[in-house]
């Protein structure tokens, strides 16, 4: 069994706010910040979260639940916010996911999903195979791998700092 | 350098509010779900927080400012909220922990503490000599430490639904 449509919405509603609540008010050195090399800072996720609303998960929803005989999804390009992001600021970011996952909630909520559309399938590009129940499932734990990422990568900031309390700190670990 | 005094109380501030966005209006099912065998669920989390503010973060920094001569701190009690939470809801909780935090921000900025202050040293029961900005700086890795831990968890009690994309979700991994 795959997570409720009533629990989806509930956890997919929280994301928006919960970046806002993260990231607002903090320096620059915090949300430009990433882990090193090419990981991404808090401002990228934001970008990444958007870009994950605009173009993948209710466009693929709709893939599952149609009759088409192509039901390949397009590919999810992960680098897009690098682009889509210039010369916006994070308050413009934050409010434009906002917007965006507002808008597809109400749409989830128009799918009148029932138990037996979980088991309509679809093809990953990449991963052959998937179902409703699976891509709705995973859009709430993607949501939450970016909040567990949000709060590593500011942590990693200070992970010189703690001392041998780092023994302690799965975080920094 | 340890963090900065202003990004401790910005982070700091934070936590109880974003506690309060993961948590409060998700099922009981949620709530007090945990990561298998005597691993830890939301609402021990946020017990276990309040704890740390009661008796823990503020008193360890009063005994590196302080002069006397007995600088070991107490040990901290990590079962404790198995006892104090005992009959709370998890909104007596989350307002308990916005309380105790809001307490102790006024106490952490009453301190005025200045860089000197920084390598004021104590001695911890388990880790040894310890000083006070890296008992600053572990306080707010610790509060993202649990905001980590709580966005694993939820992810946690769904990890057998998300199909193949298991293999791109480093949360349940």
């Amino acid at each position: 069994m795959s997570i409720a449509v009533s629990d989806a919405i509930n956890l997919l509603n929280r994301t928006p706010k919960l970046l806002r609540d993260m990231l607002e008010g903090l320096p620059d050195h915090l949300i430009q910040a990433n882990e090193g090399g090419e990981t991404w800072s808090p401002y990228d996720v934001v970008g990444h979260l958007i870009h994950g609303d605009k173009t993948d998960w209710i466009p693929r929803l709709r893939i599952c639940l149609s009759d088409t005989t192509d039901k390949t999804f397009q590919p999810f390009d992960r680098f897009a916010q690098f682009e889509d992001s210039k010369d916006k600021t994070l308050q413009d970011l934050l409010s434009a996911f906002e917007q965006i996952r507002t808008e597809n909630i109400t749409a989830l909520k128009e799918m009148k999903l029932r138990n037996e559309d979980y088991q309509r399938r679809a093809v990953h590009p990449a991963l052959g195979e998937v179902n409703l129940g699976q891509l709705l499932t995973t859009w709430v734990v993607h949501d939450l791998d970016h909040i567990y990422q949000v709060s590593r990568i500011l942590a990693h900031q200070f992970r010189d700092d703690v001392g041998p309390w780092k023994a302690y700190l799965r975080i920094v670990q």
